[in-house]
């Protein structure tokens, strides 16, 4: 599928078929995370796949209750084993590289014919308990992985003249 | 071109030919950009489009004098108007949210036949004062865009082992 196509076609999944993830498919998604570039190649990023029933009910409900969470029958989880290393432009890499990964996942997804959501709704705390993570790693974000049950209409979008700008800010 | 394909050939281009970039293909850069989710969907995120050389010039001295910025026929300055809603999970939204958007554009970019680099080191009051951009705005990354002149080979990456875990943290 082009990239193109991906791109118009994601959305955010929140309902999800019980029917599993195949094994192939599962491992490609993972793969274009592995891919992704880091700030110095520093890949710094990690990710905690999560099929156990049980396990993914306790995520959702450390996600505010999101039902859906639970019912993908993959869950990951992207994590970051470094969190102080800023940029010379001011900004953390490691927010933006875990993000990266994940955005290369979420349309590798779309690809395959599964479905995400981004998740950025949840107690870090609770997360980090469940899946045993270290103090000292962070999660960035938990993203739902499964076949769509219900594919949503696409969400409005701003037009481009409203966050495109020429040679400079509001030239 | 496939969504995998795409990641898999995507490299940090450091070096650019002369030639312009076509409308139609840059349109659909930026159109990949406007597509990308954000966090509550708040699309705080915001693009600048330079190709004036001598714009160009002063942003590649204020990315620490890295030639191929000022090389590429397009450079974006991706900012946030936005710069403090923090997500439950206790992540900025924003650096997310424009590192979503700059992932898609490079894949895009990929399909185009066109390379980018995630320059992340840059001076951001320099970059501000060239581009007139407000104090409460942040920029979060440059982005060269053009056809490469030179293709780097693949940088090493961990083995998929080696960053990812199952069920729980090193299970």
């Amino acid at each position: 599928m082009d990239v193109q196509k991906a791109i118009q076609l994601r959305r955010s999944i929140r309902a999800y078929d019980p029917r599993e993830v195949e094994e192939d498919k599962l491992m490609r998604v993972l793969e274009s995370g592995r891919l992704s570039p880091s700030a110095g190649n520093r890949q710094e990023r990690r990710f905690i796949i999560i099929r156990d029933a049980n396990t993914r009910k306790l995520l959702g409900e450390a996600a505010g209750n999101q039902r859906f969470v639970a019912e993908a029958p993959v869950v990951i989880a992207a994590c970051s084993v470094e969190k102080e290393y800023v940029m010379s432009c001011g900004q953390l890499a490691y927010p933006i590289d875990t993000a990266i990964a994940v955005d290369h996942m979420t349309l590798q997804a779309v690809e395959e014919g599964l479905g995400t959501c981004w998740i950025g709704a949840f107690n870090e705390k609770k997360v980090k308990e469940i899946l045993q993570i270290p103090d000292d790693v962070r999660v960035v974000s938990l993203l739902p992985l499964g076949y769509p049950s219900t594919v949503p209409q696409s969400k409005p979008r701003k037009r481009l003249d409203e966050i495109v700008m020429w040679e400079t800010w509001r030239s």
